[in-house]
């Protein structure tokens, strides 16, 4: 993987979790990860790294995909010196989240997303595309603080893809309740029950595939 | 959202449940929703709501639509002075109850529609659409007095929307057994075993989106 | 409910069962009806009558259809005198199984067909449709004495439906046990385990639809 | 048992209930009958008859005692001509409560105590022993028209052995929500919530053993 | 254990199941033993053979005691050549139902005794101790033929301990239904809803303990 | 109950908590109060008041008691004026915690108590009891800012005995999450796992009934 | 079935388990077979054996296929002298492993097949399909040491089944675990998280379908 | 706790495992220990230590006592320089288990034990204390190597407390599968279907309380 230095890199506890694969080799079976008809918690030791087909030098782990049930596709992508990245195939569009990468290569960069409004919410909000209807699906930056939680415990068509990046607390959906931190990824079905609550010492930050601006008939 | 006046809009308590959002504010986490393979139980506190696209300074809140497997789609728009709905796409069609909304948009009255014939069954039926061949769907309004309950305990291959609009009861579901008040929605999937007692102190009035003239062999 | 006569009809207990809805009518929302991922169990106090559309004078009750993900569509049709049916949709193939119906129409009968093997098991086999690779379907008839039960516990690609005509015993459905009698059907989804035991003091027969003569691959 | 005429005995639904043993002949193994930790609904299907020790030409049926956890028991006897009942032991005390027997030995009537005061909840209420500290333990019993149900959700050190007289509804103990009609039994041990609504066109009435005027620490 | 001569011990396929331990050795933590709060099933795969304490050169295997919950204790003792039981402690009331041995030793024979009543039931039954009061236990005898069934599906407070000598079967216990064969024990508490049915090609006979002329208030 | 005037009596919110009984009224059967094996969450809703023997003119509602499995009872008693309490009886101990009563009766004050080593956690502690050997039990009162958890997930020997005064979080018994609020109340038996975490905008204070200086063996 | 001799055949204990349907004929209903939404066990009690369309004097029987939510399908084919096989339809991709058959038609061995890499894995890894991009499955052939299992707890978007040829241990499935040995076969939906160990005296041998070379957004 | 130096503590792992509570200090909630009604499995994570009563500097932490229902009392007592034990009281059996403690006052030592007979079983066995009839428990030391288990899968009235010393393995109890490594505590109350299976690349040694030379009828 990568070398702890000095200047940890963004995020760095989603990459060096305190609960990494290697502390559950004496635990042989033992995973935090859930599949369910409507979500899935997918946790660093049932990642699968495998070459990125058309990429150079790089190990990817899908995952969500549509064979999960969602019309969205989320890797991981684990890129080093001499690593290099495939174009998407034609017709598809690709949102990369980069952490710590070539600097020339960075479009947008989230802190410099301005704070979005979030009524009857305390988190912030932060969108890393464009909201109109030319895009349709955005990620959006939540942070929560210690103690916060989502006022409304959703139920809508949207279906998201999770990855925390920051911080720990509990998710909850549909009837059962995860403990939850940095390096985790959750799958949401369309219309699964869902809520979080910050809790620790330092805030959550989580990154959120959203669909948007799509006629919910179809 | 609204204030209450002497005279109450109808339907005021789906609107504004002795159950609301608001009281479980202090309950972080808790809901009342459930969404199971073929049923699901919405209540206020996941409800999610957004500007409607091409609507005017209204929000709306989906409940059902085909992601959750269903051939329809209920949400609720919140209008007020200033609003302004828009036309359904092509091919869409789309039923509206209004509930104290300008009078002269009014089509129909619930009301000023006949009783009809429920042989074996106790509640008090009236439909909001014609039931000729044309129409592959109705909107029935069901009324029960407290201590009635249905009397088969449906199995068919009919999908249903609920949305109560007074009174409480149980309805069970599947193996699953809900108290409900006004304001919650129900969505029903063809085959869920299905069944509702009305109880209080007032009768339960109910609409239900069937889908009707249809062949079962699609 | 109905007359007992010296002449019953055949399978006259699938029409009279032992329990019928009226013993529930004081048990309110109590069904033995069960709707799961892989099978269902649909009991008489949950099938919902309507008017069969083309069909003179005749209710029906859908039990199994393309909406619980079955490739056909079993139903019950109530016929008096004046009753009269209509043609099936082109394309679409019909099984009628007939109890004191009219004579005349009575293309074959059940005792009529050859017995035949049934290697490794000791039911009793029928088949009410000839074998040849022009049938992509076939309706079983099959009688097990008291006491008998199948050896092979089945999972298959073939998917079921399957009335009760004579007798009772225990169906075994995946995970759950059903106790069942005449006038019980059954929903059997591919691959769902399954086995039946008869018990009593008669035979058990029962009607099964098939599919045979299909590329597994589709 | 007892024979029908045109008289009906008292709570004459609760020996001749709409669903009684008798037609669950040809359902194998099937039961409404539950035990649970911390509740048990009994069920006719499941009375077990056999010689009251001591009693003359009487049969008994024990529903509940102390090996269910319960420091009272509570049985069925039934009596005819000829039978005699025997004294209780020493130091035990016995509550009866009699349906169409000799009125020569009536000590007192149901519809001769007075309605007592139900704060907060509306079914009539009356007791059949005087609550004076020399009685430790009562015998109400409890009226709801159908529609009516109990405002308190009911979680108590108290335990009570329940037989529904008359009526139907829906008795919630714990997670599960059971139908109930005349003749059901109901165990409940101290601390399981407990909730019931009648239902139906016809008043219930349950008899309700309750320990009482004992100190909670012991 | 013991030889497989041209005679077969009485109830030899209680001692030489068709699935023995053998047949699981491959499978890896694999048992059909079962514990609940209300019942036990325990196979033979489960048994823990040691040194009857006092007897000479037997071991035996405890399959019930105190410590489940009974006020019974149910083992087996293999005996041989050799072989030498001590008598009971103090207090302590033992009987001792024997395959094979030396027929000196021999108190009774299970075919010796009568036939008695079963009012409601079809199974035949023979008990193999005395009924006076004297005696607290009895062990009952129960035969069933293929394709009979209880037709009560009882409830009682007395306990039990089986043994099946012969045959096959389904056992109900609560909510769970078990496949049985001979050589498997079952554990009921008190208050366990409880039902058998035969099946096969040979009659079941089980061995039931029975707790009798006690008090069920103590 | 009481008055809400100007000043909050001190935990008003326990007394007066967002999700009361009322609330509840038109949601027949629902409650969040929970009875499993080793913890229950008592809630408002389910509170059963009575007059408490021997005590004037005040109710009381039973919580806890040894009939739940405890050692200890846990009570609540509304008192106003021409209230007056009973001494417990003989050697059993009593702890009152009183919220704006006479304070001529107060013998001490929760925040007069010093703040207690908590080793490896955050929250705060105060013990309202002296820790020497002759108490055998202790009240503790536990602070938690929003955010903050505790780092062990306990199991232990110890029972308890709990009402939240303040705020509100998530409470983990086994393997169940529960929301929790101002004015519930758990109980929570040996070796039951248990966790917190405070949640929301203000501090979290609950009560703590512990057994303590008690030979484990016994 | 087939004769032992003195050359066992090549995995000659996945066609004579130590567990074979014989050994469970006196247990009625049982079977080790499950049928999950993301993953199935299917045993050898539970195969159906039918003539194989266009194959001459072949029984096969279908274990995964299209119908379970597969893209693929596995069946086993028991031939004979004079058994021949029938080419796939096209467009079919077929691959059959073989044992025991004529040498002329081997067209690869495992045992040629050269040991892979498995990085972060203790298993032996062997490939009967080039990895190629013309070739969008593979075959794996996976051996396990006893002791040793899966480091990795998997969860990807690729699906599998597979066929235990040798050994015994245990699977993982989701949240259940199951003792496997010789002649199981399991299916894997997508994501579903998967873990082996194997365990006894000797090594296990398991063959995996996997489909590789496909983009995951489709 | 204590410093890692060259000469490792005997069973290190089980004070320093590679799943340590500090590993799971960013999860918040989340345990992997487990209360049942018949087995608990208690992972380090829930430890709670205090002062022994009547030791010297010396926290201890309990694990099993009979408030879980066992008739034995099994915790750990971290020992410094500086640290003294305290006698059990009169009538108290007790066993101590040490490791890397003043060498003067070692009694005995595990690997001095002869290795005992385990028939039928594969696994090394010895015990730490006598076998007579005067000692009324007694302490296995039972060793696998990878891949071995348990050839019966117990079901017996005698109870366990176990605590891993080394390895890593699976842990059956009554239907849950628990993976476990060295420093996992695990409560076996009577009659619990128990197994294990050793994996990994070391031995598993654990340590077994277990009650010998009782009358089971007690
Ligand atoms: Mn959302
Ligand atoms: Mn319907
Ligand atoms: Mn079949
Ligand atoms: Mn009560
Ligand atoms: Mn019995
Ligand atoms: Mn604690
Ligand atoms: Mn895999
Ligand atoms: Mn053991």
């Amino acid at each position: 993987s990568s070398e702890c230095s000095g200047d940890q890199p963004l995020y760095w506890k989603a990459t060096h979790p305190t609960l990494a694969p290697a502390h559950l080799q004496d635990l042989p079976g033992f995973t935090r990860s859930v599949f369910k008809r409507d979500h899935a918690l997918i946790t660093p030791e049932s990642h699968v790294f495998g070459p990125l087909p058309d990429w150079i030098n790089t190990l990817g782990a899908y995952l969500i995909s549509p064979a999960i049930g969602a019309h969205f596709t989320m890797y991981l992508a684990n890129m080093q010196d001499g690593s290099k990245s495939a174009l998407p195939p034609k017709d598809v569009e690709r949102f990369r989240a980069i952490e710590d990468y070539h600097p020339d290569l960075i479009v947008g960069s989230t802190d410099k997303q301005p704070l979005l409004e979030t009524p009857g919410e305390v988190f912030q909000l932060r969108k890393l595309l464009p909201t109109s209807a030319a895009y349709d699906f955005n990620i959006h930056i939540m942070d929560f603080q210690p103690g916060e939680y989502l006022n409304v415990k959703e139920v809508h068509y949207n279906q998201h893809g999770l990855l925390l990046l920051e911080g720990q607390g509990i998710y909850r959906l549909g009837d059962s309740w995860y403990p939850v931190q940095a390096g985790d990824t959750i799958w949401m079905a369309p219309f699964v029950p869902q809520w979080y609550a910050a809790l620790g010492k330092t805030k959550t930050r989580y990154l959120l595939y959203k669909d948007v601006n799509r006629n919910p008939l179809i």
